[in-house]
C-alpha cells in the first residue's frame, strides 16, 4: 500500500536514498533453483551505471551488489532475495543551499506537503533516481526467469533532444547499444551534436525509449483491472521522468480506422500485422509486447531559476551538485527491468491456470 | 491478484459477462455516513448508456442499477456497498456463428489461450465493454467522497477520427457536453460528418480523452510504485480500447528542455506553468491533474475479415451483433470514473500520514 | 484492506445485510473449466440453512443461491463467480427498540465507534452470522477445486455445552452428522439434554469445532509470515464467535517435551504421528491438516441485561428477535468452508513454484 | 504474496536465513516525524538476543542492527526503512550431517517437498527461529508508533513445562521480567528446576505466553475476514513453534453460557468484565486486548531420533548445533512485536474513517 512494493506474485520492495547509506531491495516469490550470482546482477547494474557516456552525471559510484539471502550453493532457495548497494560517492553539501527551498520540477515541494514537512533533502533523497538500482537488480532476476521460457527484452532510445531515429531503424533489433542504446551510430553522432548544444547552454534534453518483449506466450495478464497493458503502463509511469506510455500503436491508434488497426489473425498461431502491440483484451497474444516511454528533460538545469523557500518567500536558486545532461540512457536498463518484472510475474501468475 | 479488483482503500471488485445475467461491483472502503442513493449512481451510468447517440450501438439498456448493501437509512454504513444492472437487452444467438471464430482485434484469441481453451463468446463475454458499467457506478460513489473536498472531474474528447479540436478549445472546461464529449458543437458537426464517413465505409474510429481533476490536493501518491501517475495509467490502460496515456505534457514532454518543462514555484503555493500536469515525484502538487488517453477504433467493423477458426482454419467472417462505431463518447464517462477512483482512494490513504 | 476480501489468488469478497436486500459475494481466481451449478453451492448452503435443528433459530430462510456471472455452459470460465442470496424473512422491526441501545457480547457498540456513530443496528447488519452465507457459497467452489486433487474435508462438532465426546469419537470419521454434526448418537443425546436445560433458562451454549482436511499435498503454505496455519487461524478466527483457534496438539503440545510431541519421518514419506497437525515450518508434510476451534455461547440470551445506550446512559434490554441457542451446529460448515478455501488458495499459489 | 510480507499500511518485508550473511527487513508505512534510532530498536533485540538464560542457545550474537534508510535528522522521514543484522556466529559445519537427512519436527521435510527439493540446510536456513529478528526490530518501531497514542503491550510467559503460573499472577503486569518473563520470582524459580530436569533427560520444554494490550482505542479491526483477533491470530501463529492461538476467555468461552460469557456495558464507556479480549465482532471495544499463544517443545533434542534421508531410507540422527531447550522465553518479544505490528497497522487503517 504504501508503494514500494511492486508485483504481485514476484514482489519487489525497494529502500534507501540518495544520500543515505546505500540502496537495495528485497525480491520475494522467485521460484527456487534459478542459478543466480552477484555477477549476474551486476552485469545489468553496470549498464545503468553513474558517470559514462556523453550525457552523464559527474557522480562516481562502483555501484557493487551484495546479495545478502535467497542463495545457496549458487541457486535460488525461492525465499526473499534481499541485495544492497553501498552509496560511496555521496556529497551531501553540495545540497546544503537547498535545504530550505523547492527545486522546479524536482519532486521537493510534493514531498514537503506529503510526508508533513518532513523531507531528505540531499540530492532528492528517496525521490533521486538512484532509487533505480533496486529496479534494475531486481529486473535482472526477473530475465533469468524469462530466459527459463525464452522471452527476451530489448530496449532502446528512438528519439533524443527532439532528434528521432528513422523509422527503418526504430525496428526494434538486439543492435542497441552504449551510449544512448541508439539504433545506430549515425543517428548517435546527432545526439551527440545536441548534447554539445543543450550543455552549452545550461539546459538538458528528454527523449522517448521503445521496449520489445519477444517470445512472450500467449495468456498472459489479468482482465478486467490487471491487463497485461495496464501493469506495464503502471510500472514504466513508475520510474521517474516517465511522462507517458504507450503500446503497439498507441496515440497513433487514434487516428486509424478499425480495418486499419485490426490485426488478421493466420492460420498456425500468427497475426498478419501487430498494430496492437501484443496484446488482445489485455492479454498478451503471443506477438511482440511492444511499448514506448516518454522521458522528460532531467529537471536539474544549470541555469537561475525561480522558485520558493520553505516559508513561502519568492527565491532565485542555482543548482549546484552532479547532474546527468539527460535521463536518457541511463533509464533505458530501468525501463527494461521494470518490463521483464511483469513479465515474470506475469508468467508466474498465470501458472495457476495449467490444467491439473 | 485475479485483476478483477482495483483500489488499495477504496476497492472496487467487478463482475459479470456481456450476455449472462448481469453487471455489478462491490465497493468496499468507502468511509460511513456518506449520503448515498441509486439515482445518484443511475446519473453517472446515464452518460454511459448505449443506444443514444451518432457512434451509438442500436442495443437498448435500461442500465438500472440497484443497491444491494452498504446503505442504512440513505447513508453509506462504512460496509461494502454491492450494486447490480440486470442485462436486459441480450441477444446470445448474435453471436452463434462466432463460437468457433476469433475476431480480429478482440479478446477472442487471447481469453482462448488463457482460460485453457475455454470462452463465453457471446459478446466478447467478460471481455466486453459491457463491465465499464461497474467502474462507472463506483466512480460515482468515488466522485461523492472527492466533493467533500471540493474535486471535481472535467473529461471530454478532444479528438476524434484523426480531426483534434483547435488547442484553445482543450483548455478543459465544465462545457463538454454530450454528444462526445465534444469541446464545441464546431467541432462536433466536423465529428459528425467523420461518423458519417466512417459507417459509409463500414469502418470504426477512435480518438483522445482528455482529464482534467481539479482542487487535488498536495501530497497524494505513493512513492516510489505508485506514484501517482502510475496509477492513473494503470487504471485509464485497464480501460478496454486505451493504447496510451500521457500526464501533462506527455510525450510532448520528450522534446523540451528543461528550462522550457520546469514550472517555477510561485510565492503562495502555486506555480506559473502546468507542463508536469499535476504531479512532482509522483505526489500531487496541488496544481490540475492533467491527462490524456488514446482510444483505438472499436475492433467490430461491418467488413468481411480474415482470420482463424479455433482449429486453426482460415476463415472469413462478417460480424453482426449491435456495435458502436466508436468506443469515444461512451468511454468518456468511465475514464473519467477511474480518475476519481484513483484519487479517492489516494486521499484517504494519505489521511494516514495525518499528524495525530 | 477493508476487510470484506479474503484470499489471495483464490479471492472472495463479500457483501450484505442482516436485513438488507440481500448476501452475496464474488469468487475471483477459480480456474477454467470447472464443472459448476447453482445446485452444488445450494447443497452447501443448505447445511447452514436456518431455522432448522433444536438449537435453531426460528427465522426461515429458502437460501435460494443464484450465479451470476462466470460460468457458461455449465463450466467454470476463469473469470469472477458472483452469488446473490436474497433476503426472505426479515423482521427489522424486531429490531426497532435497539436502534440506540448497544446489545452486550454484540458487535452494537464496537461498530458504533468504528464507523463514526453509523450503525444498521437491524439484526447486526453487517455483523450478523447471516454474512456467513457467502462464505459457506464461495467453500463450495472451493471444494470443488480441492476435489481435483483428492483433498477432503471433514467437519464436525467435538465439545457442545461443556460436554465433551469422548476421545475415540473424535476420531474425525466421515460420519459427523446433523444435528450438531456430532460424532455418534449417543453424544447427540447428551447434547440435547443440554439443549434444553440452557433453553429453560434462557440462557446459550458454545462448543469446540474440529477439523480434519486429509490428502493435503506436502508444499503448501508460505513461509514466513503466511504459513498454512496462520492462513488457517486467521480463515476461522474471523468467523463470529470463535475465540481460539488451535493446530494439531494445539495448547496441549505447551505441556509435552520434544522427544513427546515430534513425529518421527518414516520410509515411504510417512510419520510415526501427527502431533503437528499436518504442518513442518508452516509447511503443509503431507498429513492430515488437524484444526480446532473454540466457539462462544450466542450472545443474544433470553434475560434481560444490563447495558447503556447511544448517549452513555444506563439501560436494562431485553433481546427480541429469532435467535439460535448455540452457534453450533450451524457454524460447522462455515468453518469447513473457511478451511477450503484456504487450501484451495494455497494449491493454487504453489503451482508458481512448479518445475517448468 | 510470497509470505515474506506482513501487514497492510505498515508492512513489514523480512529476508535472511540462519547462516547467510545476515537478517533483516525494511518497514514500509512508517509514517513521518517519528523519532528513531538505532538504539531504539537494539533495545528490544536485546530481549531477544540468544546466549543468556537459563534456557538458552550457546549461540553468540551481538545482533547489532544498522539502519539502512528512512531516517533523517533522527526522524523517519516516511520512506521505508531497512534494518541489518549481520550474522556473526555461524558454524554451518554443525549442520553438515543433516545435509541430506530430515530432522524430526523441523521444516526440513516440508521445505524439501515445497522447494522442489531445494534447500539451505544449514540451521534451518530461512525456516530457523533467527527470521524473528525482523519482526523484533519492526515492532519496535510500531510501539513508537503506538506509545503516540498511549498504546502499550505487556507480554510474559504464564505457564512452562507444564507448570503453570498461579492466576492471580497472570493478571498481566507490567512486572514480567527475565529470564522466562515470569510473573514472579517464585514461579521462576519452579521453572529452573523444570529445566535443570529436561535438560538432564536430553528433552525440550514449551510453555504459555499471555499478552496483554493496554489504551487500545475503540474501532481497530475490519469486519468481516480482518477482524482485529483474526489478523492477530494469524500474527501470533505465523511464529514458528506456536500451535494455538485465543482471545479473552478463549477455549474456556466454549464452556461458558451466554450470560456468564457476556461482558455488561457500563455508563461512561466501559464494561462490567472483559471475558470477551478486548473485542466486539472483531472491532477493538476499548477494553484490554487479552490473547495466549502456545508454543510447544523446541524440535532439537539431544536424544537420538528416527527419521529417513533424502532418499527415503531410514536413518537415525542425533542432533548437534547449538539449541534454547525452550522457545520461551525468547519467543515473547516475538509475540510482543507481532502484536504491536498488527495493532499500529489497524491504527493508521481506520484513520481513514475519521471525519473530515
Amino acid at each position: 500500500m504504501s508503494g514500494n512494493t511492486f508485483g504481485r506474485l514476484l514482489r519487489l520492495t525497494s529502500f534507501g536514498e540518495s544520500h543515505g547509506p546505500g540502496v537495495g531491495g528485497v525480491l520475494d516469490g522467485c521460484p527456487a533453483g534459478l542459478e543466480l550470482s552477484e555477477a549476474d546482477i551486476q552485469a545489468d547494474l553496470d549498464l545503468r551505471k553513474p558517470g559514462r557516456g556523453p550525457a552523464s552525471t559527474g557522480r562516481k559510484e562502483a555501484d557493487s551488489v551484495r546479495l545478502l539471502s535467497g542463495i545457496f550453493e549458487g541457486v535460488t532457495t525461492g525465499t526473499p532475495i534481499a541485495f544492497y548497494v553501498a552509496n560511496e560517492d555521496q556529497r551531501p553539501r553540495d545540497y546544503a543551499g537547498l535545504a530550505d527551498a523547492f527545486r522546479p520540477g524536482h519532486a521537493d515541494w510534493a514531498y514537503f506537503q506529503k510526508f508533513c514537512g518532513i523531507r531528505d533533502y540531499r540530492g532528492g533523497g528517496r525521490a533521486s533516481g538512484r532509487e533505480t538500482v533496486a529496479r534494475v537488480a531486481a529486473g535482472a532476476v526477473a530475465k533469468k526467469i524469462l530466459r527459463r521460457r525464452n522471452v527476451v527484452i530489448h530496449a532502446g532510445c528512438v528519439e533524443f533532444g527532439g532528434i528521432a531515429a528513422s523509422p527503418e531503424e526504430t525496428e526494434l533489433a538486439e543492435a542497441f547499444a552504449w551510449p544512448y542504446f541508439a539504433p545506430s551510430e549515425r543517428t548517435a553522432a546527432l545526439w551527440d551534436a545536441r548534447v554539445e548544444e543543450a550543455r552549452a547552454a545550461g539546459d538538458t534534453l528528454g527523449g522517448i525509449v521503445a521496449i520489445a518483449a519477444r517470445n512472450v506466450p500467449a495468456g498472459l495478464g489479468e482482465p478486467v483491472f490487471d491487463k497485461l497493458e495496464a501493469v506495464l503502463a503502471h510500472a514504466l509511469m513508475s520510474v521517474g521522468a516517465v511522462k507517458g506510455v504507450e503500446v503497439g500503436e498507441g496515440f497513433a491508434a487514434a487516428r486509424l480506422t478499425g480495418s486499419q488497426n485490426n490485426d488478421p489473425l493466420l492460420p498456425g498461431g500468427g497475426f498478419a500485422s501487430n498494430h496492437a502491440g501484443g496484446t488482445l483484451g489485455g492479454i498478451s497474444s503471443g506477438q511482440d509486447i511492444i511499448l514506448r516511454a516518454a522521458v522528460k528533460p532531467i529537471a536539474s538545469i544549470a541555469r537561475k531559476q525561480r522558485t520558493v523557500d520553505t516559508r513561502g518567500r519568492p527565491r532565485e536558486i542555482l543548482i549546484g551538485g552532479r547532474h546527468d545532461l539527460s535521463a536518457i540512457p541511463r533509464i533505458v536498463p530501468v525501463l527494461s527491468a521494470m518490463t521483464a518484472l511483469v513479465l515474470a510475474d506475469a508468467l508466474l501468475l498465470q501458472r495457476r491456470m495449467e490444467p491439473v
